[in-house]
């Protein structure tokens, strides 16, 4: 059985693994305080183009949403987020357990569209009521987003030039952030991105490692005493090595974005056969993650031999069906899966 | 230079990274659901004697305490602990983060006084205006204390006797478990502390892994929908895999008591010397962890050749200093500090 | 100038303010251990037809639904309200503050249809990734809705149904329940509406008090240790005379109910003036709020003479208004509306 | 039955009964946008000799306590307070569950030492681990204490250099401030208090209101957003009136300090009575608190005549107890209880 079912389920990349081998007797100090983690933060500052970056590195994605999310909001303030946002919808509202509202607008291709937000914004100070809201506090995006599109340039520019109009922190999980950039549809890179918000991620676990986000406030500007809050959430690694030694690695040599090249070819090619079988997209994807929708015949047909993930019903004859590839996906798995469709 | 400093200063033991390595293609599915964290469940389930135990890895001890607490109180409900316990110092007011009180009662060289607590719920619940301050809810010791001290079977019995009678939920954190089950001056096995308690960690972080807690309710009583609780507190791992791997080596054929074993061994050791030395011992600690007070000329003796943790000032000429040995620590560094002192 | 802003524009109705004085001198035990709490709390038993209520004052209306909320919940749930709900909108986040979210359905007419509840229920629980997602916990609707409109019976017997089929406490919030149960649409009395949920509240602060919701657990399982947690959401009065005398004066001899009526017939009253004039209905509300579309230079013309709340624009011409009765409207004034407009 | 349990047994002053009667029908504003709010907060500010501070209404003591520090805390630090401070012990962990860790350290006499306070802040920031604690982010008193006793002047400038030094805003909980202010003992005013903090309540539920506490911001710096934060904790009165008419009235021709000075004036008289009859204090309180030392015999004499509050035993054969006196404390209950004991 071969599985395209998500972007997780190998263990990291071989360079990782020979990494933390290499390293492991080194005797290094806790909680990120060690040079590991300082020459993986340099790196990532050199990738984004920002020098003075504040650079920390937790464990998960829903954990650095959670984290920095409730730092970056004063306590009566929300989050906006599109309603098929991670934060929004499963994050087993990790965001309310810290006492923020997550803020919905309507999704386009699951994105956030600038005018949406300038709307929203408009009508809540506009309200005479507003006092008795939550007041729209910073805004949450995905890139690539949970659907596999992307921003454009264009795109986040409006969305930047509203927040900026709006004193509203800009915020990009980049849980897939190497597949998105990599996206031959893609016209942003790391350092534009990076003048484009004010907090990001870089996600690891997706992108070829064990575990591990690397979060940048690209102006440098990580809030007081960043530590102490990781901690309290819960979120601080003993050996910041685990994911320091992994992020060091994937920003050496350019690691990281030949992950996410590879991925993205394994998805054009799956796009390929799927045109060629006349298989119908359910939303057009330029990243690693391909919703189509499958005649529940050709998906019963699949059983035992191909996983994937049953994303919702389309109709009463077939399904939408997600195909992830990753930076692990092997060219002979999609060969088989165009002989099996 | 050679440090003493903790027990969480290098990497992973080799067969950590042998197993990690050797699983790294295989493809498994997602947050927990995979056949290694069912290997690794049932592994910890016979070595703590509760076939129907709940097991669940989480990543670190913060975090493992922070999400048990919260899932076993009440929401008007406090936890009790001593005043050096972890939870009541060092977590950043973690557990407050999730609403909770943390009662704190005075220690006995870092334990919980059975009789101690049972006054404490005495006077509770003879206080009239108990409706208006925080209920004991459970209870929170630590197995070895942060002192490095033991809770004896019979101090373990008190204190489950005292909870039983006043329904407050033992929890014993087990950051350091290994290091207090392998002490030549412990009486308790994990089986017969798995009868004792509500629920109990086995800390990976600091005996031998890179990152990873166990948390075990040996009577199965798993709170309702933890999985959601976990992820809620931004705690899942979406790469199980990472967790289980390296609960599951260590718990095969003994591995983490050996780790344990090796710790004690040294630190064994390192007390012949202090003895020898002529150097006082702060607290009597069977553990890992050794608490001594150095003369301050000693200390700077050692300044660049030996790491050590600075606990506090002793007198005006002494300071009490932590010397932690670990599954890592070198037989020859240990005899290395028995030439420079 | 005249006043329909809203219901809670005067002070209370003068009964209570003679109860008040008439009571002043009595020494009485604090926090609702006093013996008016206790008749009052009987009176609302009876009322309700429910001997074995669980009965508590709280003084406003956020507050009592943020803790009525917060005890039913389990720390992974959420409540289910529709997008107009006092809860989802306006109580600054009172809600998420307490770490819950608020899912929220689309409303007809201010009102939650029981069939869009079913479908929710059904697909969470058919959704494979629902662990990851807040659990719908309960079910908060309001009698009167936001919009003045009201659950007829058998609208109410199906929610009703809904919440037991999936185990979801069914909380109603009676802000304004004497001018719901008093309305001629109206076909629910308060025995009926308490066997049809599981908690409700009888709201005082719009209904002729200075403050107070009177807050029923039919069944009598009220929360354990409900006090705690009420002290601990800073709702607790000390001197809990002043919620008792003011409910023990409203339920005796039926006041409550007669000041509900009196702002009825205001109702009824405006609403002939309303199309006698013309003027179109925004919405059919049965009760003491009524949201008509005024052309904006109706509006201007009442400028300085009559205040009303401004609810929305309807279109370039005309603005959607609230026109408020209450306990203490006056029938000239409601005259003098017919002759300003 | 005579009672001197509390200071809150009788409802209002008969000045406050009037002034609601008096003002009740005339049609307010809600949530505290009223003229009367304006009217009483600059009758506050003028007692307080601030003409630029932020005066807000709340309703009940733990409720305001709740807010206050809530909104001046960030959310990885906690409140410093002695061990007896009503936040401390007696709110239900109202603190906690708004996130944040009460630090305590021992009372003198009920009252925090600005030695042990900078002994505080210097040992925290000495700690290399402190970015692992909660840190000390503002200090919480009450004038007078839970034990009746006063700050003096001195000792208040003493603990509000060390707040300066270490930036830490200094919290004044006056729920008794009346008392306080009027002891013979007191050397301080509400100007100089005012000076000598950063927020302050002047406590109406304990001195003649039927509730609501005054919080006032002396140097205008009301956190942003003020009346949200106080919504979300469910904290706002639709009715704002009521409170501001309470404090209205209170603050007019200095009501509020006869009041205060009544109930001292009664507690001279008992202790006069108390030191007539040999009774001992366990505690000097220049204010309406008074605990006493009474044989065990002596208290059951005046079983079924005299309620008072039992504090706690003293030894086998007496019992610590409280006398409050108050704003309606009778005369003639005082001499009853001389001829009582």
């Amino acid at each position: 059985m071969i599985s395209f079912t998500n972007d997780y389920s190998e263990g990291a990349c071989p360079e990782i693994l020979q990494a933390l081998t290499k390293t492991n007797y080194i005797q290094l100090s806790g909680y990120g305080s060690d040079p590991i983690t300082a020459s993986a933060s340099d790196k990532i500052r050199a990738a984004c183009g920002c020098p003075h970056a504040g650079v920390h590195f937790l464990t998960g994605g829903t954990q650095v949403n959670q984290v920095v999310i409730d730092s970056l909001l004063k306590s009566y303030e929300g989050v906006v987020a599109v309603s098929t946002g991670h934060v929004a919808v499963h994050e087993a509202g990790a965001i309310e357990f810290t006492g923020h509202k997550v803020l919905t607008l309507p999704h386009k291709n699951g994105k956030m569209d600038a005018g949406d937000l300038k709307a929203l914004a408009e009508r809540f100070y506009s309200d005479p009521s507003h006092e008795h809201m939550v007041f729209p506090g910073m805004v949450y995006i995905s890139f690539p987003t949970e659907y596999g599109t992307l921003y454009s340039r264009s795109e986040l520019e409006a969305l930047h030039g509203v927040c900026k109009q709006y004193s509203l922190p800009l915020y990009i999980d980049g849980a897939r952030m190497g597949y998105g950039l990599e996206s031959d549809a893609n016209d942003l890179d790391l350092k534009t991105l990076a003048t484009l918000c004010d907090a990001f991620t870089i996600g690891g676990t997706k992108v070829g490692a064990l575990c591990g986000e690397a979060l940048v406030f690209p102006k440098g500007d990580t809030p007081g005493h960043f530590i102490t809050t990781v901690k309290q959430h819960g979120a601080l690694l003993a050996k910041g090595r685990l994911n320091a030694v992994q992020f060091d690695t994937l920003f050496t040599d350019g690691l990281y974005f030949r992950l996410g090249r590879h991925a993205i070819e394994m998805a054009s090619r799956m796009k390929e056969i799927f045109n060629e079988k006349g298989i119908r997209f359910f939303i057009e994807s330029p990243t690693n993650q391909q919703f189509v929708i499958l005649p529940d015949e050709v998906l019963a047909s699949l059983s035992g031999k191909v996983a994937v993930e049953i994303w919702e019903k389309y109709d009463s004859a077939s399904t939408v069906v997600r195909f992830a590839t990753s930076w692990a996906t092997r060219e002979e798995d999609v060969e088989s899966l165009r002989n099996l469709l």
